[in-house]
């Protein structure tokens, strides 16, 4: 009979909690939206419930959970240090009142992390030993597989590729830095691209689009597809410059593959196109070969991801 | 008795070998300067000399050899794959010989990444885990030891953390780029800052400290500890863009501890005050806590370092 896990994935707007085989199949699946208002222990509460739900009907019962979530985590003391997204979400010690409720080992990872764990052992980091897993939505996470393990670095928070500098002298950063990666490129950043294109009255189409409403990244793709070519300028040029981030992190670290998942790549090649051109061209020596994936596993990245955590934890036992 | 292994550094300026003891201890040397005048088999037939040098009077017998040196290196093979400042130095397999010749097993290692396994095993960065270590010099160079051991990626190109981008329109890297933080902060980039001060005519100060010469990045640092201002500013700013370079990596790697070592260090606390505050600034959350600590190893970084690498492999047999 083959191992299964339980898995949950929560963010800023789903919660969703499935049970998971060793191969990465989706035996069963609950998911709901994160609730607007919450406290800590409804949150807690919550993400318990779900699990025990999906628990309940397991046949076999699951041998671990481990719940991914955004935000600065203590994989190794289970808990949410801080979670910018969620409030009341931080220093909160999540896995005593899983493991205690459910009766089975429980555990806590970064959400780009275990996509990264997700993508090496499910989806489109299969067969890499070393592998740097990028996430590019609403803002970047990361991260990274070394020789075939998670790493997690000193205190869990390795993988923030979203804060390497790009531009000392770029905006601002929610981290409070300029020019960090993720002010540049992500959904956030594009969005206030946009706000800067409509303000200085050059982008007609864009400030059409967008009606009364303040300007999105959606929007500014939809104008640069319309024919604006401002707004392609503005796409391309964050391509390019997530190329010089991804292309300077395989100077650091020499992966065997880069795989890429997060709304912004439904930007297609307007924006993909630029990425990977720079990235070849900064790759040094043979690492310039190194393979760009997209990935595989999509919105189930973070929930495969939490399986694939749980079953490491379970096979390093 | 205690263990002992071959060690070589080959640099542009300088061949070194010598006997280590399995704790570090330098137990017999022998160095000159690199020909200017080589070829491909004068460079292999030197090392191999020099190293059967040291050998012949080892009691007991070294167990294996390793010799860190510049450039792209392809550990598995034993091959040079490329170094820049060695002319006739590129695809060359340099193990074979020496293990022929000596009777045991040799190594090859790029001398920063042996520096960075030199420092964890014997100077500034024992004691760590995941470890960084950077040597700031006429160019810039990395290591990363993961879990006590060595990281070198996919090709063996791990740790060059010289070519992540700071500045995308920044000025042209010798690796074709724009805004490297070798081209940013180096010794080639503070004489190219100092160029272009002379240049200006802003630093008549600067302009007679070089005389008929091209300045140099020393020039600048004495003008700057003469007083000038202009000069002052250049190298305060290189420390604060190397500060957001580390502070990125420490983002990415979370290492336990970052060493650095290198020529660069000499300019004190007017290159490393600047340094240290970027970083820390940029460093997210907890990782901000991360040290950072000059070489202990000094010029026999590479050295030592090419030790370490020579004793991880025994004991890894």
């Amino acid at each position: 009979m083959t191992r299964t896990v339980l898995a949950a994935d929560f963010g800023g707007t789903h919660l969703r909690a499935a049970l998971v085989s060793e191969g990465g199949e989706v035996l069963l699946r609950r998911e709901h939206h994160t609730p607007t208002e919450a406290t800590r222990e409804s949150i807690v509460a919550d993400i318990v419930h779900l699990l025990a739900n999906v628990a309940q009907v397991a046949e076999p019962y699951p041998e671990a959970a481990c719940v991914a979530t955004a935000g600065l985590i203590d994989a190794a003391q289970g808990k949410v240090i801080l979670a910018p997204n969620i409030p009341g979400f931080r220093n909160l010690v999540l896995t005593t009142p899983i493991s205690e409720q459910l009766g089975i080992p429980a555990y806590i990872e970064n959400d780009a992390s275990a996509a990264a764990l997700g993508e090496f052992r499910f989806g489109a980091g299969r067969g890499t030993r070393h592998l740097l897993h990028a996430t590019i939505g609403t803002g970047i996470g990361g991260g990274i597989v070394i020789d075939g393990k998670l790493y997690r670095g000193a205190q869990g928070l390795a993988g923030e590729i979203g804060h390497i500098i790009l531009d000392p002298s770029g905006p601002r950063c929610n981290c409070g830095s300029r020019g960090c990666l993720e002010a540049l490129v992500s959904g956030v950043a594009f969005a206030e691209r946009a706000r800067r294109l409509v303000e200085s009255g050059k982008s007609p189409a864009l400030r059409e689009l967008a009606g009364d409403r303040e300007p999105t990244g959606v929007d500014l793709f939809n104008a640069a597809k319309a024919g604006d070519q401002l707004c392609e300028a503005e796409i391309r040029n964050g391509g390019h410059i997530l190329g010089l981030g991804l292309g300077s992190l395989v100077n650091v670290l020499n992966p065997d593959r880069v795989t890429i998942s997060g709304g912004l790549l439904a930007m297609g090649e307007m924006f993909l196109g630029p990425m990977r051109e720079a990235m070849y061209s900064l790759a040094y020596g043979p690492a310039a070969g190194t393979l760009v994936r997209l990935s595989t596993l999509g919105d189930d990245a973070g929930l495969l991801g939490a399986a694939a955590v749980a079953l490491e934890y379970l096979e390093a036992r």
